[in-house]
């Protein structure tokens, strides 16, 4: 295989940690070109700008071989405008992340780090959302680029199915404790409890903060929630047909019978 | 049954005559409760805002029975603060749309009316969104409302599968030739091939805007797409498990061989 050319973006925007550590790994599979969000673009799900224009310009980050553009549009942007207007071919790879945090189970549809990765699928690319369960600026990602290097020589290598891309959560390092494995599995039956802080500006009006706590309802052993809580890499392969099968004949027989 | 509590929500703003039209509709149906964008939000997807401040304030648009807020958020915002914020209970159904156009296919992972029906469908409620193939700001929602009614009326009444919501997607309306009845199928496999409109601002500065043309590669007739095309109202039932199962045992088999 030649020399593979390799898309890189993420959600907390093109000088977070992740990536630049995502970009580092990267130039050693292949020729990179990062297009990634100016500012941090979390919680965007697969949004796009439709109303409004984007602005992509080239820029130079660090000392490396890639070729750099932030971009203003979201994470879903920076993959379309890449394919469709930056670059001379597809590329073989796509790549988004190191996320900082968690993107397992339902967080996967708020995600733009996964949403990225989604329409890397989309768009006929090889996929992969990368994520390390670590919030902290200074994470410690050197047992994360062990499985980073793995999956993405494994992929490369054996290719994927069409029409899905992975995601890859890795639990926080701890100390004296080695990462298990990689478990392959499914999405976690898991949701939000949201709550919302009140607040009352200085001019009197009242505005809100999302917060929330994260329930896992699912005591499935095949779980990415099982796998991180169990402190092996959680693989899911995501799709982007979201058709519920199994409800269609339902639905037939729920709207025939009335006709 | 006791009168329903009814939310409606969509993302072309509070003020688009689709979601004038569905409250009115819902009226009939139930106590509604109106918690929708301040501003359009196509294009959000499951976007949610999490590193910004949310507003939502009790307005009147028009004369009807309903209790309206209008919130500075995406779509999901709407349906989280509704849950979890301003109602005492869980509404009983939500309903978002009637969307300024298509939804079906690949439309549904972009989509801000989509994004908030399954967001919906995530807080346990009956969940459905409505769109009409038609962008025209005076399009004509009169056969629409037909199947609004029947399909409100018909998910009422005998509920739904757990963690699905419906995607209803209804034809342009068009001069002698009814509508044909309602299909259920699954999503199509389509997508946008997308091309950058480039320009150059007052200031010499290169901007762009995402534009792009839908192409439909399958050729099921069981397809959300082909109902369309054939006048009929299509549903297809929507999931947020994005777990491509069948693909699981393949990467065990691609992660285990390895090790």
């Amino acid at each position: 295989m030649k020399r593979p050319l390799i898309l890189v973006t993420n959600d907390d925007g093109i000088s977070a940690p992740g990536i630049r550590n995502l970009i580092r790994i990267m130039n050693d599979f292949g020729d990179v070109v990062v297009v990634a969000p100016d500012s941090p673009q979390s919680g965007m799900g697969h949004a796009i700008t439709i109303e409004a224009t984007l602005r992509c310009d080239k820029v130079v980050i660090d000392d490396g071989p890639q070729i750099e553009y932030a971009c203003s549009g979201t994470p879903v942007d920076c993959v379309k405008l890449a394919v469709n207007q930056l670059l001379d071919r597809k590329p073989d790879l796509c790549v988004s992340g190191i996320n900082h945090g968690s993107n397992s189970s339902i967080n996967v549809i708020y995600s733009g780090t996964m949403a990225a990765a989604v329409e890397g699928a989309l768009e006929g690319m090889l996929s992969i959302g990368f994520s390390l369960l670590d919030y902290a600026k200074d994470a410690d990602f050197s047992e994360a680029e062990i499985y980073i290097r793995k999956i993405t020589e494994l992929v490369l290598k054996n290719g994927m199915e069409k029409r899905i891309c992975l995601n890859v959560n890795i639990p926080k390092i701890k100390e004296n404790e080695p990462l298990k494995g990689i478990k392959v599995g499914r999405q976690a039956n898991a949701n939000w409890e949201e709550e919302f802080e009140e607040r009352v500006d200085p001019k009197g009006r009242t505005y809100y903060w999302l917060t929330g706590k994260f329930v896992n309802y699912d005591k499935g052993t095949d779980t990415d929630e099982w796998a991180l809580a169990n402190h092996y890499v959680s693989v899911v392969p995501v799709q982007f047909d979201m058709t519920a099968f199994p409800s269609i004949s339902t639905l037939n027989k729920l709207f025939s019978d009335d006709e």
